[in-house]
Formats: structure tokens, C-alpha cells, sequence
């Protein structure tokens, strides 16, 4: 079969009436916030505030940096791992988050930072954390499909992804009261959910023509490592980036430091295993050795104690190695599910593992651990919401079905627009293709007259019939 | 034409020479200041200032290891582009850097921080930054030149162009009284006309013969995006690292954010519009993208709203992206300029955008939206400068008329200097190949013997004819 | 002669075993420090202290993160250089660092946190530091033996490893009271000499076999400069991370920042002067322009100056790269120690000279320069510890041969234990080989039918001879 994957009229046409779009809403819609807008000086000055120091953003901008360095050469570099389609991963990884992240300010706006009085979103640098968060929900995704969809549907994907979330995030942590800090449930099980549902709509009955692409290089496989460290470096900065200011911010950190420490090992025991010899897998290194931030995201900022964190570590990066080992096969066979980089092993399980650890958790939370006034501030127990820790572990554990929820309903909806066939998505035999997106340059030893049959190379491994078609 | 290309005398006479220099010149200038000299404690005790978070480190130091992360990291990968200069593109930038700010921090303290009593330059965090800076616009010079200078040329290159920087930076930010915390004027629009004008001079009519080592390979694109995500995230912390504290800091950390992203949604537009199938071409994705940043540099700290920023994004973006796809072959054809890393494109044409950006918006500052301290905190307006914000904006727009004057003058000078047969640069068709100062690994495969037409590969693709004569 | 290098059941049952050990442990000691718990906000309350700011983390959370990125991705990249040991390097740092930050936390936590009161170690952000420092001990020794040791030698190695730096660290800073903020003994010196003791021990004399895998290719070096320069931008950090808060920190980047641009030009210079044409190594540049990082650990919170510490980074780098052309050959020829990554020179050298500068400074220190508080501050001269400043040089002295005692006694020791033939360590003929310990991926054109005689490579490049015998 022959299909269209010229994208010179439909990329640029999103970009441009999306970006458009932006800089109105923008311009309705959004505004500097009290502690970065030049009138506060005066503000503060009533208010016997003595220092910029206060400023938030001191308290969260190093944490932020970290996380905008996961999310874009994190995510982006973690799946250069395929041999051919290391422009798409980091190069696709680029326009989501750039797009999403504007989008998030919006979305996430309207829902939590809204001004009644003067219609505004006021922003500030934990608005660009959430942003960049919520962004992460789409990666996520964008890590199920990878190669086998076009960056047109990965736009679409973004602009339905974002909304999703935003309305999620809003009953999670809003209307439920649950605490999320670090996204195992909002950001994790519902991105990895979305992305599995939409790859399941997408199901490519012959993808096994594209087998020969879909696997590593030597290099590709340490380029893919800068994208797990960064990712594994920064999670303490991710779980705590909007924790509470001082021990909650203090606690996050350590924790999360802890649970990633455990799941390392883990894995590589398992992936050992699991070979022949012994031998490890570079796929599990990659990709199991950071289940313990994610199971971490919920509980992050609880008082887990520091072993309580080692064991979060310790299973995350049993299961999640185990999924790679069996699951993903076994989903690709009979659920149909093609999940190109595993999320559902690296964020899904340790996603749902994490919600579930964080109601545990909360439910057995008492004043003789956290303090009278800690437990208050923790949970946000205050005037409105009066509820007992067993009850706060309940809606804890709501909070996973809702995550999970948004992630199949709204992947088989936004599957369904995908499916159309308007997006120039490539075709069974050409995923995992650089070629088909990118100007891919020659091979590195393409000059050189005296290697004659590398020519003969090229016009077998990228056939532009593709090309060929237009609309 | 046989060229010397033996630096085995010149390079560590220079960087003896120099560093002995740097030395000497520091023990007689450079102390440490009031914030990080030891003495402080007594200082500060009789202030009774309370906390030692006061201190200026806990305001910048996070935003300084991002600048320098930008300078060593970003410059340096977004260099290796091509396929056979990644030692020198990573490894020249090295010197170059740690050469420049020894020699930026005496240049800039003799400008900025000398101390009249006692004949010392003070230094703290804020130097470190600064030094930094003043750096990136002699990177952003090599970047024209890649390729084709010798290291010895580079260091004489970075010798003058840190001494016109700090001139240039003397005359717009003291003299003029403009405000420009990014640098649109003083770091990207200088350094790109030192450069250009530079490579001007240098002009290599045989250029092409070296055409077959002036493009990239697959992975060399991949080392190049290395350094293009980290100078795109970490560009907040650029342009707000010296910009006020508190507000200051946050609103041009935000705004930074917001152009950054939108400069990546239209460089995709029209890198695919440019293209046949509106395929992406990767020069755009490595550069362009980063043209919000540099357009933000000047008026990141002004209130220019979040959508404002992004309009400057959206601009910014398409400039480059043109830039690229139609002006640097016009240039290298018509004017004779050979721009190896398209800082056109990247630092001049977006510079020059940031400076006007910055001037219509400072014009335009009132104290209905700065506040009335806020608006003379922001300009300086205060004693001896008794502007209004029209004036200031006039003002604004002459800083960029002085940064480009100095580069265009200071790069023909020193152009000239290096036009001297006697820096060891290589031959035409020995440009941008790392065999000519670096010890390079034999081939992957070398080691191969059944191989065998890989070595007939090596002796052709190292000619070194160029070492034969000496003089 | 065939060796067993099935670790299948060896690896599993260490990190398994060793990671429930740590669980348990870390259940009975291992508790957050006041600082880390939410109980603090009430403590806080009574203490009057008004600000959430004065929480350990914001004071050091920054540079542990830098300390993090340099331990993960310096240490794990720096040694990718070799062709085919990037697998190995970046992914053995992994587990050794996991592992070791959990054991150090106990080991250093009963030694410097234990609370007598009820039996806790009490843990906030300084001992992630400090868990991450010693680490970095290990990673050196790891350095030493790179390519030559199974994952199983590895973990034992940091188990003595750790326990060593302990004990050692205890000694020096807390029995001989002597201060060194960046570890230039108690990290450097020890790391390295503990690493070539055992590289000793494990004496491989028929190691030439590997020759041809010994070497780097061009994108490995690209790779292990990753690790070189986020080594090299973020020393600042690690040498200031533990220091004294305010101008401590701040003198300490300071410092640091230019003894490491002292030591590039000095690196550039030498390596140039040492070779064919001037041309430069990839392995100097890689390595020794850190030497100034190391050797500004003990003085870099000092007020060593400004050109003091331009002169420690001019020599450092000096004797660094004259130890990389000199020293390592003759080393490995005449003392029988191979030294893959050059640890004496970058860590072992530089270390003791790290340690040298540190005691002249101390015993030059006097009131007029740090003020009379300042002087007891730094060196923690009140109450029980009465000494002159004089004093104090001698027993930074002192520190540098406890180290080297530790290094050369513990690596002998546990060089002994990992000579016996239970670790499923390659032959001399598999060493530096990816192939033994991990499934490495076909070639990048291995799945391209005319490349026949690529396969004939790949059958000749992995014997798997090793794999035959099973115990």
C-alpha cells in the first residue's frame, strides 16, 4: 500500500494557527502573577515583606530547571535508543513539549491560577512546573506510538492530551482533594494509559515489515543513557519541584533519591535473569532503573520513612523489568498493543503502584508521625475538607480509577481521530524511519569512492516510494 | 598550496604565555568581594544582617551553573555538527571558554568593579556570570569561523574579541545607561559581526574542495542536539541570571520561557515549508529554535506580558529559519561570507531583533504598568540619570548601532591580524577535518582485516601532505 | 584458557541479598533528620524561626543536584572512550553509585549522624552529599579497573570500598580534625590509590591480547567528553557543596572555577608540545584538564586567592598530562599496574597535591586575612580544638598519608579477596569488551544483505568461547 507522508502543508499549517492561537489566548488570558510582576515591589513593601528572597522563586526555580531538562533531553533522549529514528525521538520530543507546554499555561490556568475578579491567569514559576508536567502526560504517550505516527498526529495527540489532563488534574487534586506531587497517578497512569489506548486504535496488523529498524545501534544505545540518567538525576527535583516549601520540598527529594537507588539494583538483578548467561539488557538498564521515581510520585512528600521508600524502589523495579521481560510480548500478541518504548511497564504499573502506595500511606498517616499542625498542612485538612486519614487514603485510591479512566476513554477518542487517514502517518514497512520526516544525511562513509556497493545500500534502505503519492 | 599546519610551538607558547600572564595580572588586580572574602562574617555582624542566604551566591549561583553548563556543553555540541569536526568543535570551544574568562574578569573588573581605593577588582558570583557572557560572544564568533582557524587563531581571537566586548559592554550598559540583561545587543549581535566580518576577511575562495567534510553524519546530528537542548533549556536562567532580584529574575526567567517555545513551533513550519515532503531538515531544528532566546535578551526583564514574548518567539523563529534556508548561501555567493554555523541566521538577525524589541518596549514603559519604584528600579532612572522612558527607548536603540559598529570594526582588525601566515590554519581542502591538530582513533572498523578496502578509505581521507614542510 | 563469565546467578543473588541488607537496615538506623520531617514545622514554631528559606535544602540542594549529575553521568561517561566498553562503563557507574550512596548513608551515618539519644542516623540533603561523595571514591578505583572486572568484582569493590572511605573520612576529618570541603584526600587520593592497588593485585599479564579493543573510536571520544565537561562545569559545586554556608560556598566556586580554567590551558599546552605536529590528544583533554578540580578539594573553601588558585591549577594540569605520556607506561611496565582510565594521574597526583596546598594554606592562615572569627570558623578552632594555624598545616599533612595508607592497604586487602576465581571476571583476551556482560546489538549495518562480509566481522569480533563452560 502506498500512503502520503508529505506533511508540507499540514505541519506548518498546525504550527503556525496553533502558535497563532497561543499568542491570543495568551494576550486574553494571561498575565505576569504578583511575585514576578514589577508592581509588586510596591505591594511588598506594605506588607513588610523584607527580602526577594521570599520570592518563590528561589524556592523552585533550581527544581524547575531540573525538570525542563526531563522533559526535554530526558524524554527526548531516552528514546534515541532505535537505530534510525534518533531525529524523531529527540527531534519530535522538541514541538510537543514546545507546544504543550503553552497550551498547559491555558488549560491548567483556567482550572487552578484563574482570577475571578479580572478574567486573568496570573503565572508564575510554579505554573511553568506544571506545565512542563503536564506536558510529561503526553511524552509519556508519544513513547507508546513512537515511529509509527506522524508529527501532525503527535500535535493532535498533544492538544487533546493537554485538555485531558487539565480536566483530570482538576478533579484529582481539586475536586477529590487528593495529593499528587509528583504525578504517579495524574501524570504517569493517565499518560501511559493514553498512549497505550491510542497505540491499540493504531494496532499496525504488519508492523513486523518495519523489524529490521525497530532495534538499537551500539551508539544509539548510549545516547539512549544520557536520557535515562538525566531522567534518574533530576526525579528528586521532579517529585519535589511543588511540594511544600521547606521539609516537604526536603522530604520529596530524599525519598525519591532512595526508591530510585533500590530499583537500580532490582533491575539489574532481574535483567540478569532473565538472559542467557546472565548477560544484561540494555532495554531494562534504560528503562526499569527509574520505576522508583515513578512509584514514588505520590508518596513522595508523605512520611514513608527512608526504608519505606527502599522497598517503593525495591518492587517497582521487580515489576517493571518483569513487564519488559513477559508482559510487552504478551500485550503485542493478544491485546494488540504496540508499545514501542514499554510505558506501560515503566509508567503505567509504577503509576498504579505508586497511587496505591500513596492511599496506603495516607490512610495510616496520625498526628503522632506528622504533627499536629503537618498532618493539617500535608493533607489540607482545613476548614472545607474535613476528613480522617483512613478517609483521605480512599479518595487516595479514587484517584488512580479517575487517572486510569481518562487515560482509556480519552486515548479511544482522540485513537479515533487519528485513525483518519489525513495526517500522513507512514505506512507499516516505513515506521521507525527517519527517512520519511527528516533530511537524513548521507552515510558516514558515503564519499568515499572506493565503497561502492554502500550506495547500493542506500537505495535499498530507504525506498522513497512513499513519495511517489500525493493528495 | 602546502600550508604548515604544526602548532607543536605556537599553541603551548600561547596558552603558556598567556595563563602566566593571567597569573601575574591576577595576583595584582583580582580579590575576592565582600560577599565571599571570610572577613564578611565581622562585616556583616555589624550590619546585623541576619542570615547568610543574604548572600548574593543563593540569588545567582543555580542560574550561573546553567550559563556556564550553556557555554561549555551547549556552544560546545551544537558545534559537532559536522561529520569530521566534533574534537574540534567540543574541544576548541574548551580553551577558548576557560581562556576567556580569566581574561573577561580582568577586562570587565577594570571596567566594572575596580575598587579606586585600594586598586582591586572585587570579585564574586556575579563576575563568574558576567565572565561567562562575555565568552559566549567570542564562541559565537568561532561559530562563524568553525573549521577553518587554527587554535592558536582562536585564542588570538578570543584575546581581542574579550577586550572589544568589554569596551563595547563599557560604552552600552555604563556610558549609554541601556539595559540589556540577555545580551541581544552586547553578547549576540557583536559576536556574530566579530565573526562574520572575521571570516569576511578570512575569506576562502577554495572553500569547496573541502565540501565533502562540510556537512553531517546521522550521529553527529544527534551530538548536535545535545547541545542545542541544553543551550534551549537553560536559556531562562541566561537571561535572567543577572537580571534583579526577585521579580526580576522570575518575569525574565518566564518570558524567556514563552519565546523559546514559541520560536520551536514556527522554525517547524517553515523548516518543512522549505523542504521537498516537507521533511525537516536539522540545521533548522538545531538553530532556529533557539532564536527566541537570543530576541529575548534585552527586554526579558522588561514587562513585556507573556504574550508579547511570545510574538517575539514567533518572530524570531521564522527570521532564522529564512535565514538559513535563503541568506547564508546569498551571503557566502554575493558578499563572500562563509558562515559555517549560520550565527547569522542564529545571533545577528535575532540580536538585532531582540535590541529594537527592548527599545519599543522600554519607549514604552510607564509606571501604570511598572509601578513607580518599579519603573526607576528597572531603568536606573535614578540621581544622575534623569530620563523618560522615550529617551531611555532611543537610547535603547543606539546600544545597537554601537555593538554592531564594534564587531564590524573589531572583526576586520583583528581579521587582518589573523590573515598573517603565520597561525598554522589549514589549507582549503583541510578544513573542518580534525585530523589536522587532533590525534584521531583509527576507523571503527579498522581493525578488521578482512576489511581490507577500509584502509585504502583511511590513506584517502588523510592526506597528511600538509605536515611535509615545516618551516 | 577459559574463564566462566556467567554471572547469572552471582549478580541476581548480590543485588538482591545487598539490597533487602539495606531495607533492613535502614529500618532500624536510618530516620529523616529534623530538618526532613514534618514534625519540624512545630519545632520550628518554638525556635521562632520565621522562614521556611533557612531549611538545609535550599542552602544545598542546587549543588547536590550538580554533585548528582557529576557522580551519574560525569564519572559513567568520561569512561566511554573506549570503542567497546560504553555499555560498561555508563552502566556498571550505575549500579556501583545506587548501591553505594544506601551503604554510605549507614556507614558515614554511624559515624558522623548517629544520634545516641535513641539509636538513629538522622538524614537530610548534606548526607546525599556526602553519600555522593564517597561514591566518587569508588567510581575512581572503578576507573583503575576499568574493562578488566566482572559487575559482581565491582559490587564488592564498593562494599570495601565504602566502608574504607568510612573509617578513612572519620580519621582524617573527625579524629585529626583536619577540613577538606572537596575530599582532594579523603575522595581523590584515597579513591585512586585503593583503585591501582588492586589493579595491582589483579595484574593482567597477558593483557596486550586486548590491545585492539583498548582504544577509542571518533564517537566515543565524542562520548567520554560529555562526561569531561560535566565533570569540569559542575567541580564548583562538588567542591563547594559541604562548605561553609555564605562566603564558604561562595569562595569555594569561586576558587574552583579558575583553578580548572588555569588547568585546560596547561592541559592544551603540553598535550600539544607532546606529540607529532602539535597535534592534541583526545586523552589529555579528557582527563587532565580536571586536574584542577581535584587538586582545589582541601583549599578551595581556604582564602587561598584568586591567583592561588590559578598557580594550583596551572601545575596540576601540568603534571597531569606529563602523567598521561610518562607516567602510565612506565607504570604498567615497570610496576606491573594497569591503569585503564589514568587515575593516577587525573585523581592520585592531583589528589596529594590537592592535599599538599591545602596544608601550606592552612599553615599560612592567619587573623589579619579571614578575620578573627572567620579563622575559628574555618578551621573549627574552638573549645576542644586548640590549635595554632601552624598546627593545623601539620595535621592537614598528616591527612594526606592516612589516605594513602587507607588506599594502599584496604586495595591490597580487597584486591586479595577479588583474585579469587569465583567473580566470573573475562580472560585477558575478553577484556574491554561489552560482548561478555551484556547483549550488545548487532551492527549498525549487519541487517543489509550486499554487506556480506560484515557478518564475517561480526563472527570474528565475538568469539563467545567464554560462554562454553559453565560451572
Amino acid at each position: 500500500m502506498v500512503k502520503n507522508t508529505n506533511i508540507r502543508i499540514s505541519l506548518p499549517a498546525v504550527c503556525f494557527v496553533w502558535q497563532i492561537a497561543m499568542i491570543i489566548l495568551f494576550g486574553v488570558f494571561i498575565r505576569y502573577n504578583e511575585e514576578s510582576d514589577s508592581h509588586w515591589i510596591e505591594t511588598r513593601k506594605k506588607n513588610n515583606i523584607s527580602t526577594d528572597l521570599e520570592n518563590d522563586f528561589y524556592y523552585r526555580y533550581p527544581s524547575f530547571q531540573d525538570v525542563h531538562v526531563m522533559i526535554f533531553v530526558g524524554f527526548g533522549f531516552l528514546m534515541t535508543f532505535l537505530k534510525r529514528y534518533s531525529f524523531g525521538s529527540v527531534g519530535f520530543n522538541f514541538p510537543i513539549a514546545a507546544f504543550g507546554i503553552q497550551w498547559a499555561l491555558l488549560m491548567q490556568g483556567w482550572f487552578h491560577s484563574f482570577d475571578k475578579e479580572d478574567l486573568k491567569i496570573k503565572i508564575g514559576v510554579e505554573n511553568l512546573i506544571n506545565a512542563d508536567f503536564c506536558v510529561a502526560g503526553c511524552l509519556i504517550a508519544y513513547g507508546a506510538c513512537l515511529g509509527k505516527v506522524s508529527p501532525v498526529q503527535l500535535m493532535v495527540l498533544t492538544l487533546f492530551g493537554v485538555t485531558l489532563y487539565a480536566v483530570e488534574e482538576y478533579i484529582i487534586l481539586d475536586l477529590l482533594h487528593v495529593r499528587d506531587a509528583g504525578g504517579s497517578m495524574v501524570i504517569h497512569t493517565f499518560g501511559a494509559y493514553y498512549g497505550l489506548t491510542i497505540s491499540w486504535v493504531l494496532y499496525r496488523p504488519f508492523l513486523s515489515q518495519s523489524n529490521h529498524l525497530q532495534r538499537s545501534v551500539y551508539h544509539s544505545d548510549v545516547f539512549a543513557m544520557i536520557g535515562t540518567l538525566f531522567l534518574w538525576m533530576f526525579w528528586p527535583s521532579f517529585n519535589s519541584a511543588i511540594a511544600d516549601h521547606g521539609d516537604g520540598q526536603h522530604r520529596a527529594a530524599i525519598n525519591t533519591y532512595l526508591s530510585l537507588a533500590a530499583s537500580v539494583l532490582t533491575t539489574f538483578a532481574l535483567s540478569s535473569l532473565s538472559k542467557k548467561y546472565g548477560k544484561l539488557d540494555m532495554v531494562h538498564i534504560q528503562n526499569a532503573t527509574l520505576a522508583g521515581g515513578v512509584a514514588m510520585g505520590t508518596a513522595s512528600e508523605f512520611m514513608i520513612t527512608p526504608y519505606g521508600s527502599l522497598i517503593v524502589g525495591f518492587c517497582s523495579g521487580i515489576v517493571s523489568t518483569v513487564g519488559y521481560v513477559f508482559l510487552t510480548p504478551l500485550m503485542e500478541k493478544t491485546l494488540k498493543i504496540q508499545d514501542t518504548c514499554g510505558v506501560h511497564n515503566l509508567h503505567a504499573m509504577p503509576g498504579v503502584i505508586g497511587g496505591i502506595v500513596g492511599a496506603v500511606t495516607a490512610a495510616c498517616a496520625s498526628e503522632s508521625v506528622y504533627g499536629h499542625e503537618g498532618l493539617i498542612n500535608m493533607f489540607g485538612f482545613e476548614g472545607k475538607v474535613n476528613r480522617t486519614a483512613s478517609v483521605q487514603g480512599g479518595y487516595q485510591a479514587a484517584g488512580i480509577f479517575v487517572a486510569i479512566a481518562f487515560g482509556l476513554v480519552g486515548g479511544a477518542l482522540v485513537g479515533g481521530i487519528l485513525k483518519l487517514p489525513i495526517w500522513g502517518d507512514p505506512t507499516d514497512s516505513n515506521c521507525f524511519d527517519d527517512d520519511i520526516y527528516w533530511e537524513v544525511p548521507e552515510e558516514e562513509d558515503e564519499n568515499i569512492p572506493a565503497f561502492g556497493h554502500q550506495n547500493m545500500h542506500r537505495v535499498e534502505r530507504t525506498p522513497d516510494a512513499h513519495h511517489r503519492s500525493h493528495v
